[in-house]
């Protein structure tokens, strides 16, 4: 039976939402609702027009019989400031301040509707970049990959510390943490990343850089490429980092118990200083 | 200005999904479109009844002007049937047996869309139960349980074997693993979990069900109570589980270097035999 508009609207923005990056044809949908592709051509110009307004994202339309439509999520400035003010709140508790000048934000990174944001926000930057995987080390930062890879429709993998048998085969490295000067060592699955990937790589903080360094040498291992570093926070360091281009949400310092928070440079490296985002 | 009706459904489809199990207000939706309530109440009938026919989920109305509407995610009993019957397929393939007896799935658990049938089909068994958090131990349950908060909207904790220094004081328990007899330690930030919580214990694997054993005296240390046990696979497992209540969606055998996938407990407990879920 053929499907009303309306009922095809709701549907087609679930399906659609569902499959970020992913082009559904309007044959599919012509299907689904028993429908003419020029009907579906229609509803998806006004999925469009509501993406926009809203800035919920871009629904990239390939046009003729065989085209169909891709929704590609992003946020826009004004929304990624707000959320990145919410968040220098939040953190900025002084309840959260822990010995060694760490803050606690376990909490956040366990808040659904907080990693969809921070994935959205990271996502955006890489959304026209051909990221084949993301990357990222237990345990902290996998909820942030997970979020980032699905808003980019791509999988992501996590590299660990202990070598688990139920991984198989791994390759693992060497690096110097950053801030601590000691060798540790970080092993990923041999089958997790096929040559030539982009890999993006995401982590919840970083402070010397020494993981994400190690990362990156990992990439190396896997004949990939590193499409860029994207965490959520990073931490004050006075020596010299080993990895020189990475964008942070938030920049987090600590002296005598007291905690401060202010922003990271994504905004003003994606956004830049007073542009707004298409 | 006033936001026509099929904008609206697309938009107000879009807002309700990443909000699970949180009411919005006819008067948020109201303002937000600057629309009469009764058109917005009309809306939502639209919603309803295709998230019905379409099993995405119950929208739960709230009558009167000061109610509003709550989407509740599940799954029906053929798409969650269907996405076991893939996952056999898939992980049967003889090139994920590991030595040991153990099946590499890391893939399957670093997809996105995976992760979020999963997520649905283990959250549809507690849609109704109240549950306070998800607790899951580093590191391959984790982005099961970040799909499973995430469709019930509250939030996730990790359990770690290593005590961190990025989560303040944590109360541990020793447990004995139910495979190989060792003792274990696993630990959980203090903050994480308030007392009197209901807790549902999600995990990747379980074979002996030590692990969801140690998590199960946690959650006794931490005053709650537990709401369930929920697995993406169980294996074959000769002796006494420390567990006897949990639900598993694929049950996994080897022998000789053959896979052997079925289904597990899950389907038959939570569906029944034939019956439907409505």
């Amino acid at each position: 039976m053929k499907v009303r508009r309306s009922d095809r609207l709701v549907d087609m923005t679930r399906y659609l939402l569902e499959r970020p990056h992913q082009l559904v044809s309007l044959t599919f949908f012509a299907a689904r609702y028993e429908s003419a592709k020029s009907s579906i051509s229609e509803d998806l110009t006004i999925l469009k027009r509501t993406f926009q307004t809203r800035g919920t994202g871009l629904l990239e339309t390939v046009p003729g019989a065989a085209g169909g439509a891709r929704f590609i999520p992003y946020i826009l400035r004004e929304e990624a400031e707000q959320f990145v003010d919410d968040m220098i709140t939040e953190l900025s508790e002084a309840d959260r301040y822990l010995p060694g000048g760490y803050v606690y934000m376990s909490d956040i990174l366990g808040r659904p509707s907080a990693l969809r944001q921070i994935g959205r926000i990271l996502a955006t930057q890489y959304l026209n970049q051909n990221v084949d995987v993301v990357v990222t080390v237990a345990t902290k930062g996998i909820p942030l990959a997970q979020s980032v890879a699905n808003y980019l429709g791509v999988p992501f993998v996590i590299v660990r510390h202990d070598s688990q048998i139920t991984e198989g085969s791994t390759v693992s490295v060497n690096y110097v943490s950053g801030s601590t000067k000691r060798i540790e060592r970080m092993a990923l699955s041999k089958r997790s990343v096929k040559p030539n990937s982009r890999v993006l790589i995401v982590d919840d903080y970083m402070k010397g850089g020494g993981t994400v360094g190690g990362l990156r040498s990992l990439v190396d291992e896997f004949d990939s490429q590193l499409a860029g570093v994207a965490v959520f926070a990073e931490g004050d360091f006075a020596g010299q980092r080993t990895v020189s281009k990475y964008t942070s949400l938030l920049k987090i310092q600590t002296a005598d118990e007291q905690i401060r928070v202010s922003p990271g440079n994504y905004l003003t490296q994606i956004f830049g200083d007073d542009s707004q985002l298409k």
